[in-house]
């Protein structure tokens, strides 16, 4: 049996956790428009158990993350002593993800202690990289209110931290994209979680899927830096063979419904923080996108300048995506963990055949 | 497109490197039998170029990946940190594969840099491991003698090093398998390659993959100290619904090639170092299976017991695997960047539909 190239739409599995059919996103059957107004517990309780939970549920699922959102003494040491060379902060992301698995049990440690551990990392590697001081949870606040303190040291207000639930649901899942189907194939030679997430964060960090959010934001830099035309911009891109960072989609080829929602919060950030001249030029970009080439802006677009509002580096902002994705990752291990069946693909072989092997002493000589 | 679970069976790219159509192997055209005798560096110069070197080449090569055998002060240092630890040896190298990307230039580094100080780093983990120094290359010897030297601290007799080229050879790639496909869905989004090695090194982890060899041995301890008549083991483990680690393949229903050659050397070596009962179980089990079930054994069967006779800690296993392997990762990442194509399948969802979110506040007054 033959794919197309790249499995493009080829189903290679059945899931029960999120469906992007008919280009609309839905997680356990909810469409997506209508979780952005839930709870972020809430959304990851739905992702784990394809049910929503109850009011008690709610309430214990929230202390549970809450109260794990803690790092060992000794991994905050491994991680001061990593996080100390140059280097991006997805290469730090996967070494501290990496190394949760070898400070932590990686025998018995559930998923709910997994994501905390990951959120907690992120927002810590963010305070050393800003040579800030770590910071302790708040256990009266839920896990976005605390996950937004724990890296900009600022509790966030009721807005904030509503628009910020909606970004973290938006991307906390989207059944196979890369790094998740990673995960999976990991998965299914059934290593431990630590060692599936490392390697989705291995996956995320490159540009065409999560590391397209901080290009994404160095595009608008430039453009904005050196007063160009959005245009112009992209037609010089285009001419030396460039992808223009933030548009497209293997699965949404008439846009992607996230990056609706997203916009208006972007629009509404940038506008309160003072950066509505890159909104601007993120506008003017899309346009042209659309009218050239009928290219859509994908969930990494708006979401680059959600982070900039929100005063954190383009550096970090695809450690922020993988912390989101970090719910569907665990999601997706556990149901490929439960039903598993190795994920070993064929390969068809199109080199030189019936070639023969004449002895080192024989090629040497020049004979082969 | 609707695919068997697993992808098994489908092709879902095209490939020079390996092929293991009609169960034989064959690394850009040669047969994996004829190949047993090339020198390793010869293997591995195939495998990323798809012809043999010349005799110049050879030498060239040679020297070039010997010389590269050595790790930065600052890596030792991380690495002495890492893993102290009490941890598996394959977490141990999952860390340090991801800080090996951090710690050198991700942007510019080689394929033959990036295989040897996958090398260095495994000997080394063994050394600190064993509570011995770290030794330095020798530049007279082969990559193979050298690797051989730096995890035992013993100059292998040509003898040894002949087999143990063989078993590396082995080793080197097996087209698209699970931890080989995690690295190519990984440099399908443009990742480093230390990013496509981590995620590799996380997927060979898994029992169902890498991690058998180590459970190899496991089962042969556990059938020689105990007295245990394999036969009655494996009846034990299949009622306890367990799989027989070492045996049964994705590809090869009728026997693995590798097993073929490895048998012989493993008999060579047991006897040698008076491990001849473990050798003895080996075949009275490999006898058993095949009569009971059709299962033959794999290239982790006899690897295992080869690796026990060359004085290795059962834990380090899957981590030599990891070392071999790491050739056939790099042919793939290379390939996969020059022809890349995201690798994005799609899922059928099969959950319920048509939900919808009526809020937290009325969720939790239980009308969901
Ligand atoms: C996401 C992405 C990898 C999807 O890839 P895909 O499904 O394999 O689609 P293709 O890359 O084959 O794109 C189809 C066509 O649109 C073009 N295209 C797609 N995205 C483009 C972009 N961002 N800029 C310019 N052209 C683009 C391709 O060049 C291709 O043109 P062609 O048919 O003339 O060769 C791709 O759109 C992309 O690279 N986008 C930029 C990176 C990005 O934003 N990633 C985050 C995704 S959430
Ligand atoms: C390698 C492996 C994952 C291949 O898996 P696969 O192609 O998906 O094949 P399946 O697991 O579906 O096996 C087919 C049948 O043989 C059985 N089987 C396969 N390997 C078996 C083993 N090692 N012990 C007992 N039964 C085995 C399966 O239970 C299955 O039986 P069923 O049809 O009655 O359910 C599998 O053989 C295995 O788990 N082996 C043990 C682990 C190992 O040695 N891995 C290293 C591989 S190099």
């Amino acid at each position: 049996m033959e794919c197309p190239r790249g499995l493009a739409g080829v189903v290679v599995d059945q899931t029960k956790i999120s469906s992007t059919a008919g280009a609309h996103l839905t997680y356990a059957g909810y469409p997506i428009e209508e979780l952005a107004h839930a709870s972020f517990e809430e959304v990851v309780f739905l992702l784990w158990h394809t049910r929503l939970p109850s009011e008690n549920e709610i309430a214990v699922f929230r202390h549970q993350l809450v109260s794990q959102m803690v790092l060992p003494a000794e991994t905050v040491r491994l991680l001061l002593y990593v996080a100390k060379e140059p280097q991006h902060p997805m290469s730090i992301l996967r070494t501290t993800t990496s190394l949760l698995g070898t400070t932590n049990d990686v025998d018995h440690d559930e998923p709910p202690k997994i994501l905390a551990k990951m959120l907690i990392t992120v927002a810590a590697i963010i305070r050393i990289r800003a040579n800030e001081p770590l910071l302790e949870v708040d256990p009266h606040l839920g896990v976005v209110e605390n996950f937004l303190y724990l890296m900009t040291g600022k509790r966030p207000s009721k807005e904030l931290a509503r628009m910020f639930s909606t970004v973290m649901i938006l991307h906390a899942d989207h059944e196979f994209n890369a790094s998740t189907f990673t995960a999976r194939v990991v998965a299914s030679t059934f290593a431990d979680y630590y060692s599936c997430l490392t390697a989705a964060v291995c996956a995320l960090k490159g540009p065409l899927h999560g590391g397209a959010n901080e290009r994404v934001f160095e595009m608008l830099l430039e453009i904005k830096e050196q007063g160009l035309d959005p245009r112009e911009f992209v037609e010089d891109q285009v001419k030396q063979k460039r992808k223009i960072m933030g548009f497209g989609h293997r699965i949404y080829k008439n846009g992607d419904p996230r990056a609706a929602i997203l916009k208006q919060i972007a629009g509404k950030l940038a506008a309160k923080t003072g950066n509505s001249e890159y909104f601007e030029i993120q506008r003017q970009l899309a346009d042209y996108m659309l009218q050239r080439f009928n290219l859509h802006p994908n969930v990494d677009y708006y979401t680059s300048l959600i982070y900039h509002c929100l005063g954190l580096d383009k550096e970090v902002f695809t450690m922020l995506f993988a912390a989101c994705r970090t719910v569907g990752w665990l999601a997706h291990v556990m149901e490929q963990r439960n039903e598993n069946c190795l994920i070993r693909p064929n390969s068809e072989y199109v080199g030189p055949t019936d070639r023969h092997y004449l002895g080192e002493q024989i090629q040497k000589r020049g004979h082969a």
